[in-house]
């Protein structure tokens, strides 16, 4: 770690116009300023402004070196949103809230997903379908970080995430409270159309390029995939766990 | 344009491994070259060259200079394909195409998508669920660039791409050839599972934040919308485009 760098600011700042705009409308209460480049005029610069007065979130100025410090090799635009630092939530207290709510259960279980923008999509695409929480590793995974923030577009507000030391025993646990543990492959034989979804669900989707884990794969009750029609064998992981996702939404409501 | 700089080779160099891997794997035969930088060794390395050699592809070695004229600010982990330039092909036989093929057409119509990874992501997708051909307009959309074609894993070798002048014009085409003219629209009040897409589509997917211009819109014989949960109102458009493709392939092969 460099010496002298922010680094409680830059885990919580979340960088560019539409990952700010995003998170005054849908995080805004965990917005503690807002930054903005000294020179920076315009009207989406306005919109920030006049979103952050009507919030009461302090606007402040800062130059080009700050900005390069608190957010190195990022694209900022020279807009930033400070906010709390994104707090994880314990697996129990994910687990629970999950099988609390309405109908079934749905946990979404990143199984080392190490690209940020990837992660930050999944978050994303989990919270717009309504996902309950989501479980990343901590080894050999991307953490929720400016990238994943500003990727996520705010969803990170909305989404219960637990990190946890140990997939394979996390996903035990989640077994052991009545979660189907379910992966995805293109390998699988059961389409996600012939599986039935109305039950306490994990939904485990891999990495980009290794796929399932040994550990994800051997604690799932289901395999799954995606039928596809052209020569290409897989998706993007956002790409697949809004396939699947929506065909969960899909069935439970019918 | 900068004086010398290989512009022919640069619109056609696809950087990084998953990339290079892909294109070998997928496009073998438009690629003229590999490229290695000079002191690259190592597993990975190793498999693109043995892979290069069975398909009598030549690996040439380039000093880290070499990389970055070619790809200026192009992350490309020292490795890139030379390949033929991409080649757009007319609208008319991207159309005629679709609707010779089995069943019903289907073409994917990217309204100004102006990021190059989710335009990538886009084509990936769009090939994986077998769509028969994409319409991207010439202004304000990314073009089949490096970073497109890098995000794409190959793709774009198995899914036409037509780009067109105006795309207000462009539907018109497709509409006289009997297409239906689907947008999307997470405002739009008739869910995409009460739509019969067992007819020839031209499925247009907005922009990432204006979503669908006024030409396309005005276009459309009908707007879906993706059900959601939660109170994020709108997904990734290369997510919108794997949920909607996967409902379509869903109805028709039912």
């Amino acid at each position: 770690m460099t010496m002298g760098r922010p680094q409680a600011a830059m885990d919580s700042l979340i960088p560019g116009f539409h990952g700010v705009r995003e998170t005054l409308i849908q995080g805004g209460g965990a917005v503690r300023e807002i930054w903005i480049a000294s020179k920076k005029r315009g009207g989406r610069t306005q919109e920030i402004i006049r979103m952050a007065r009507e919030r009461r979130i302090p606007v402040v100025f800062k130059d080009a070196e700050a900005f390069s410090q608190a957010l190195p090799g990022i694209a900022h635009q020279g807009i930033a949103a400070l906010t709390e630092r994104f707090q994880y939530e314990p697996l129990e207290s994910v687990a629970e809230r999950a099988l609390q709510a309405e109908g079934h259960g749905l946990i979404v279980v990143a199984d080392h997903i190490t690209d940020p923008g990837n992660l930050g999509a999944l978050i994303r695409t989990a919270a717009f379908f309504g996902a309950h929480g989501l479980v990343i590793p901590e080894d050999r995974s991307a953490g929720v970080d400016p990238v994943v923030l500003k990727r996520s577009a705010g969803a990170c507000f909305h989404i219960p995430v637990a990190r946890v030391i140990n997939i394979g025993r996390a996903l035990d646990v989640l077994a052991k409270k009545g979660f189907w543990i379910v992966g995805t492959s293109g390998e699988a034989r059961t389409p996600i159309y012939q599986f039935d979804w109305r039950r306490h669900v994990a939904l485990i989707l891999g990495n980009e390029q290794k796929g399932l884990s040994r550990p994800a794969r051997k604690a799932c009750h289901a395999v799954v995939s995606i039928p596809g029609r052209g020569p290409i064998e897989s998706l993007n992981v956002s790409v697949s766990s809004g396939v699947v996702l929506a065909e969960i939404i899909r069935q439970r409501a019918s």
